[in-house]
């Protein structure tokens, strides 16, 4: 009595923009657990702009998605059956178990978690990956200080929405970058940023002329392009460029745009840098604590997408990120 | 009795490249020294790629050199007479006295050398500005840790030659980027590099690859442009690359190429850092009392390109820069 498995695996490598036929629909015999393993329903993927690079096969973090596999996602399972030692049927799991209705796995890299002290959602946004890439970002790798000017493009994002509201807990000036009148209200009305920049609407130099009088001391970088290079005009002294990610070029089908005001890092005396957040997962714990506390506080707001569906949503929910329609983390519960 | 200062002034603002009519060959009597100031003679003047920067009316470390005014350089004068208490007439000393005959100081911003401990021309090159660039962006920027790898773009040049000499005194292997055979075999068999790449002969991504199997720890960038864009390829885990000028893209008349690999910064976990060499001016005397050691050792050999005659020779000589015609530090000695 075995039941079915549906899964989304890749099919072939995009050239640009990702195609419905780079995706293969299938469906396969969901797995038995065996010894020291368990077994898992899923119940919430998580959809990152990272995933585009992971399509590619060239040298990066984590090795390119194989075609003909099932796609790598983050997400939140239940577990249904289990052998082992640290997981009981009806705990919920996260971990990296791909698209697919049903996972089996050893536990590697796994991590229980507790849905009456957040909603499972969560676990893949703010206590997440995106809440661990903003902590460590900005704190760590942007050496953020207080009192100081930050800037963060795709403000409205999973990371964005929470480097900005770091960034004003720890009494810094935050400017959000983001496309649209509504998120930029989001970000000034709801989420306290002290200004925002409709890069849609706006010429980006001049407002962050405007907003950011002083320069910029920390700018959070999501998306690159015409965005990173108009902040690299406004950098203030030892500034410090965080290079998160590039949601702007990943779906380039020539050469990504590279900064061309980079020699303003001369000028400022500032630096650019980029980061892995897996490098920091030894402190992964401690951070979510201290994000829970700020949420319980109602510092940290936390902004969630939720699309309902099935796993044969994936592909057409994957390009909300990538068309700028999600407002905080983008998330595909299954229903 | 005036004696008449032949001077080099700014006439127009160049675009692109500098052209001879963006010069004014001046002549004006030459000043008397006043209370508390010194009169000298020039004896070598400092030709920087760094000028052409000056040239531009746009924010930078320093401002602009203005329209009518005599063009900014280092060099070393001798004293012809003097109110000043602490030099004497035949001493020699260093400052950014400018493009002309005859100078007259208040003593800010000089330095009495010595032309018993090494030529007058080294004090603009490896105990100068170069040499402190060299030194400072190396060592303190570029966090140089003994036994990397490490890449040097314009490295026959007056910063490159020294950078990769320093770099091998601290035990590193060592790999210059060049134009040309006779630049290349200079590193090599000279200067001790382990290896250099003519990049108008080599494709310097296949050579760094080959030089560099185990990446680039860092990569001290003199040039821009596709070299530093081949450098990011490199990159080893917590990488620096160090943006200490960029040579190719000083007389872009369009927007300068910023580098399309940036993204490597992120997948190394590497950073980008530019620096002005003033910022390190409190510890130049403790560095040049290092590199003097070294020198004295036989350890950094000092390559000088120096070319004699007059003021009027300074426009053609600052072309050599742009195309690449000097090895070592460029020096105008007027005779």
């Amino acid at each position: 009595m075995t039941a079915a498995n549906r899964q989304i695996r890749l099919a072939a490598r995009p050239q640009g923009a990702v195609k419905p036929t780079d995706w293969e629909h299938a469906t396969a015999p969901a797995a038995e657990p065996g010894e020291g393993e368990f077994a898992g329903r899923t119940r919430f993927l998580s959809l990152d702009p990272a995933m585009r690079g992971w399509l590619d096969d060239r040298p990066s973090y984590l090795p390119p998605v194989g075609i003909g596999e099932v796609m790598r996602a983050g997400s939140v399972i239940e577990v249904t059956a289990s052998n082992h030692p640290k997981y009981e049927v009806g705990d919920h799991v996260v971990g990296t178990f791909g698209v697919q209705e049903h996972v089996v796995s050893d536990g590697r890299g796994t991590i229980k978690v507790d849905p009456a002290a957040a909603p499972l959602s969560t676990y893949l946004g703010a206590l997440g990956m995106p809440g661990m890439t903003a902590y460590f970002g900005l704190l760590e790798v942007g050496a953020l200080k207080d009192g100081e000017t930050v800037v963060v493009s795709g403000a409205a994002g999973a990371v964005g929405s929470i480097v900005g509201q770091i960034a004003k807990v720890k009494g810094c000036r935050v400017v959000g970058i983001a496309g649209g009148a509504e998120k930029c209200a989001l970000l000034t009305e709801e989420l306290g940023f002290d200004a925002a920049i409709d890069y849609r609407s706006e010429d980006v130099r001049k407002a962050l002329r405007e907003h950011c009088p002083d320069g910029i001391d920390v700018y959070f970088d999501n998306v690159g392009g015409p965005i990173l290079d108009a902040a690299l005009t406004r950098l203030a002294m030892h500034a410090r460029v965080v290079i998160c990610g590039a949601i702007s070029q990943y779906n380039a089908e020539s050469k990504v745009e590279g900064p061309s005001n980079y020699l303003s890092l001369l000028v400022r005396r500032a630096r650019m840098e980029g980061f892995v957040v897996f490098d920091h997962a030894a402190r992964y714990k401690e951070a979510a604590a201290e994000m829970a506390g700020w949420i319980a506080e109602g510092r940290l707001k936390v902004k969630e997408h939720i699309v309902r569906g099935t796993v044969d949503d994936f592909p057409g929910t994957l390009q909300m990120l990538f068309r700028g329609e999600n407002v905080g983390k983008l998330v595909l519960e299954l229903v």
